[in-house]
C-alpha cells in the first residue's frame, strides 16, 4: 500500500509520502513514490503516486515525453504555461499507459489502479493542486477542501479533518503532515518509513526543504512517542461517564427525544419490531 | 454503512453500534443493528449486524428459531450451555440465509456480504466474544485483541489500537466506544446517531446499561464538542519544526542513515534512477 498527502495553503504546497510497497504481505518494498521537478526561478513541481507500481513508474517515465499540441511548440511540462496543462499531461501520460496495459492486467484479474497527486508553481501563476484520477481525469484543491490523499487515506484524514485549513502555518501544516502520517502507519502494516517530505514556499519557484525521514529522525521520534502521550492524556482529560443510575453532570442515560433504547428479547421467539 | 464495536474487557462487556444504513448517498435511512438477549441470572447474550441489511435482517429472525442437534434437546441460543454453541446456531442462521439467497444476489451484481460481532455470558461460563464472516465462520476475541469492529472501522480503529487493553475500566472503555463513534461518524456520512450502547458488568447474567444516545444526550454532545478541542490542544502542544536551516532541539532535516532526500529533476527528460 501507499500513504501520500498533499496539502495546499495560503502559505505554500506540502506533499509527503511514504515508502512501502507491497504484493501481499510477504513482499514488502522499500520505493520512492515522489518526484520533484525544479527550474528554480521558473517552476516547482511535485507528483505522488500510488496504486500499482508498474503504472505509476510507467506513468513518471513518461511524463517528461509526453507533448500536446501548443501554440508555438508542443507543451511539455517543462514549457507549460499553466500548472493546469502540466496536470493535462499527466492525465495523457496515464492513459497512455492505460491503453498501452489496461487490457492485459483485466486479463491477469487486475484493475488498472493509480492515483497520482500533483501540484506546485508555474512563474506567473498561483499555486495549484490536483487529484488525478486513473482515468487521467482530473479534479483542483480549493479553499473548502485544501488537501488531497491517495492509498490508504482513512487513517490519516480525522486529523487532516480537525485541524487543517487554508490559513495553517507551514510548520504547523507539516507537524500535521506527519502527525496523519503516523497514524496511518500506526494502523496499517503496509505504509512504511522513510517519509519524503517537501515543503514549498508560496511564490518561491523552488523548494523550501525536501527531506528524507526514518526511524532515527529526531524530530520525527519526538512526534510519534509525544503524540501518543498526548492523545492518551486528551483522552484521560475528557469526563468518563458514570454507569448505572449514579447521578452525573453529563448524563449518558437521558432517554432521546426520538428513539427508544433496544427493546431485550427476553424469552425464546419474542418478536421486538 | 455501518460502524460497530464489541469489547471484552475483564471488567465486562460494552457493545456500541450507529443506526445509518444507507444505498448510495440518496436513500439513507436510520435502523438499530443491535440486539439484546437476556434472561436475567442465566444469559446475556448481545448481536451486532453489519452489511447488507436483507441478510442481517434474516439473520436476526432466523438466530432463534435455528436449531443444531443436542444431547437431549436441539440446541438454540437459549439453552445453548456456551457461547460456542450460541455462536455456531448464528454461524448456521448466517449459512442458511446464503444457502437461500447467494445465488440471486451474485445475479443481481451484489457478494453476499455481512458481518456480526456477537458477545455475552452463559451462567457457568466465562464471558465470550465472537466475530462470526458471511461464511458463518467466527474468531474469538482473547486478551491480546480484546475487541472487534464491524463496518467503517478504520477511522474508529486508531484511538482503540491507543487506549484500549483489557485492564480498561466499563466507564473508561465506555467512553473510548463513543470517542471512536464520533471519529467514525466525523469522517464517514454513512455512519450516524443514535447510537445503541449496552454495557455488561462481568458476571451480572443482565445487562448494566442499555441506552441510546441521539444528538441530544449530554454526555455525547460533551464528548464531542471535548475530543475535538482536546485533540486540537495536543496537537498545538506539540513541537512544531523549524523548516530551513534555522538550528532545533528537534532537527527535521538531520539526514537520513540509509536513504538520501528525492532527487530533485531540473532539466527535460533527466534521469534520477
Amino acid at each position: 500500500m501507499t500513504y501520500c498527502v498533499g496539502m495546499k495553503l495560503d502559505a505554500g504546497l506540502i506533499f509527503a509520502s511514504d515508502s512501502r510497497t507491497n504484493a501481499g504481505l510477504d513482499q514488502i518494498s522499500t520505493f520512492r513514490k515522489m518526484m520533484v521537478y525544479e527550474r528554480p526561478g521558473d517552476r516547482f513541481m511535485v507528483l505522488l503516486s500510488a496504486g500499482n507500481l508498474s503504472i505509476s513508474q510507467s506513468v513518471r517515465e513518461l511524463l517528461q515525453l509526453t507533448q500536446l499540441p501548443g501554440e508555438d511548440e508542443p507543451l511539455t511540462i517543462w514549457n507549460a504555461q499553466s500548472m493546469f496543462d502540466a496536470a493535462r499531461l499527466l492525465g495523457a501520460a496515464m492513459r497512455t499507459v492505460a491503453e498501452r496495459d489496461s487490457a492485459a492486467l483485466q486479463q491477469a484479474g487486475l484493475d488498472f489502479n493509480a492515483s497520482m497527486i500533483f501540484g506546485g508553481q508555474i512563474k506567473g501563476e498561483a499555486m495549484r493542486l490536483f487529484l488525478v484520477y486513473a482515468a487521467g481525469n482530473f479534479i483542483e484543491a480549493t479553499r473548502e477542501t485544501c488537501y488531497f490523499q491517495i492509498g490508504e487515506s482513512k487513517y490519516g484524514k480525522p486529523v487532516l479533518d480537525r485541524l487543517l485549513t487554508p490559513e495553517t502555518s507551514l510548520p504547523e501544516a507539516t507537524k500535521c503532515a506527519l502527525v496523519s502520517m503516523d497514524s496511518a502507519m500506526k494502523s496499517n502494516l503496509s505504509v512504511g518509513l522513510p517519509i519524503d517530505l517537501a515543503v514549498y514556499s508560496a511564490g518561491a519557484l523552488q523548494s523550501q526543504e525536501v527531506v528524507c525521514i526514518d526511524e532515527r529522525n529526531p524530530y520525527y521520534a519526538m512526534i510519534r512517542d509525544a503524540w501518543d502521550d498526548r492523545l492518551r492524556e486528551a483522552f484521560m482529560g475528557l469526563t468518563t461517564p458514570t454507569l448505572g443510575e449514579e447521578p452525573s453532570v453529563h448524563p449518558l442515560n437521558v432517554p432521546s427525544q426520538r428513539h427508544r433504547p433496544i427493546k431485550k428479547i427476553t424469552r425464546p421467539n419474542e418478536r421486538i419490531c
